[in-house]
């Protein structure tokens, strides 16, 4: 098979989104501006041997995962994913099976949310990368930001913590686990969490974040973005009854810095914490209350363990780092 | 400098797109819908090794053009360029002052078309790898499509065809030539059609495609989607002076296989061509008639060379093939 016939074989039989006017086909896909809302677009790439490996992952949750990742920004943007484009560089080590299970994991997560295939380029190379561009939209002035926390808000967090890297964990290291396949799942085929991110249309103002590098990475974040001080407490962190199976210092490790658990981190008023819990269960999300926005230092968090109360780092994923 | 360090040294001053809403430093950015306006987007992926080389690039170049062959997919649909992102995949070899200079090349065609940098990736990885996304807008109804050309159309083409591959040509064969610069800055800083596809917006109907693989290739390509033949005329079509210093093998290898011209192919009724001419005038830009469209042969290209009519084929570059 050929460029060709490959971008052939995973064109879409039918588009979803009514706004599009283009599909792939031509030298650009066509959309229409739509009243009322602003579009929202990240891209994400994933580069085997650095974000994924064929030891852990199968071609189809190679996919899925990256996908997920990247409507899990939209979620994190208060924003309805729409369309995404695909950028693949294939080596020769790769099948086309495996290609097309690739393109079939994520088709089976952009159907769910009605996304939209829309562009493409592939490529040759020496290892196997994904760029995945997404667009969402939002309602006028409802896109959500890292920026908005305000002394006395409620932090929270969708899910529990730490469970993608207890994955991980379980698939690179033999040994007895009690419910492997939930944690690898969640490894392999993360949630975003939408439902309940489109959920908070009705909130004035809420500071939102989704957790790729650990939430220790994505607290100080907001802390830094919106100059406040997150004042966390560990025993409020939720994770999963399982999870204790692990020693204690992957538990704290997996929780804070592990990462990719695509979870939603946001702060709210004080009186609309109950309007959040109301909203997770009527999209049955799992929602905790792990803190509070305080004044003191600007752009710090604390984390309140074992009775004292540390500064908390970023310290998560950098790929950059050499 | 970390990951963070890199983006806060790429990230722009300002923004000068006025309805860019957020750009870099969220998980997305945000941009607002515009009454009449319809957006454009694409997705182009360049991997050192395969479409560029050191030996025959500095980085600032590696930029300009990976942005160029963007934009010039902007033009060949018709569309004002907007806002653009960059996933970079990093390897070892590369050094800061290099990257940087990566963005220092997009960044000033960025600045010519008023684009706004507003999202990206940056991973480490094998090789240096750019992919990029751009958005742009064009009117509703006047995405220009390469399925829109009809019997009897002139078909034309902008500048000069063959120039980006001599100047390849002269970067890795040393010999004498003959204004060897105007070639290089041809193959290095091609320059996107945007202000002639503009001024194409008043014409009810045209078919336009980008040279981007050879004019055998995307002649072939609206032939296919218009379902129409395509006559050339090899003594049309257009060359720079100082072309036929080039064996008479290659010239024709190049202007008909060669690519990445970044030129604009079209076709439009034989009433418009006098307009066509005079936006091209107006937008300094030269203009060709190259051939017509014809009946007959469904998605076939032929071409009048020296006497005879044969069929032109598409073969152009076909990355994935291997």
């Amino acid at each position: 098979m050929d460029e060709f016939g490959f971008i052939d074989s995973i064109k879409q039989e039918a588009y979803m989104q009514p706004s599009l006017i283009r599909g792939i086909g031509d030298d650009g896909a066509v959309f229409s501006s739509e009243a009322g809302k602003s579009f929202v677009t990240c891209i994400d790439t994933f580069v085997e041997g650095v974000h994924f490996s064929k030891e852990t992952m199968q071609p189809f949750h190679v996919g899925y995962r990256a996908l997920a990742a990247n409507i899990s920004d939209l979620a994190a943007m208060g924003a309805e994913p729409a369309f995404y484009l695909v950028s693949i560089v294939i080596p020769q080590s790769w099948e086309m099976k495996e290609l097309s299970a690739i393109y079939a994991g994520m088709k089976e997560l952009a159907k769910k949310y009605q996304m939209d295939l829309i562009g493409g380029d592939t490529v040759s190379g020496e290892s196997l990368i994904l760029s995945i561009t997404v667009i969402g939209r939002a309602d006028k002035g409802k896109a959500r930001y890292r920026s908005d926390a305000s002394v006395g808000d409620v932090v929270f967090v969708t899910g529990t913590l730490g469970d993608s890297q207890a994955g991980l964990h379980i698939l690179t290291n033999q040994g007895e686990y009690r419910n492997s396949n939930y944690f690898i799942d969640r490894h392999r085929m993360p949630e975003p969490r939408i439902p309940f991110a489109l959920g908070l249309k009705g909130l004035s103002r809420i500071a939102l974040n989704d957790i790729s590098d650990g939430v220790a990475s994505e607290t100080n974040e907001i802390a830094e973005a919106s100059n406040v001080t997150i004042a966390l407490n560990d025993e409020e962190i939720p994770i999963s009854s399982d999870f204790v199976q692990f020693p204690k210092q992957l538990q704290h490790q997996w929780k804070y810095f592990g990462g990719e658990d695509f979870e939603l981190l946001g702060t709210v008023r004080e009186q609309d914490w109950e309007e959040v819990k109301r909203i997770a269960e009527k999209t049955n999300t799992r929602v905790s209350k792990i803190g509070r926005v305080t004044g003191g230092y600007k752009g710090h968090v604390l984390l309140k363990i074992d009775n004292k109360e540390e500064r908390l780092e970023k310290k998560g994923y950098n790929h950059l780092s050499r």
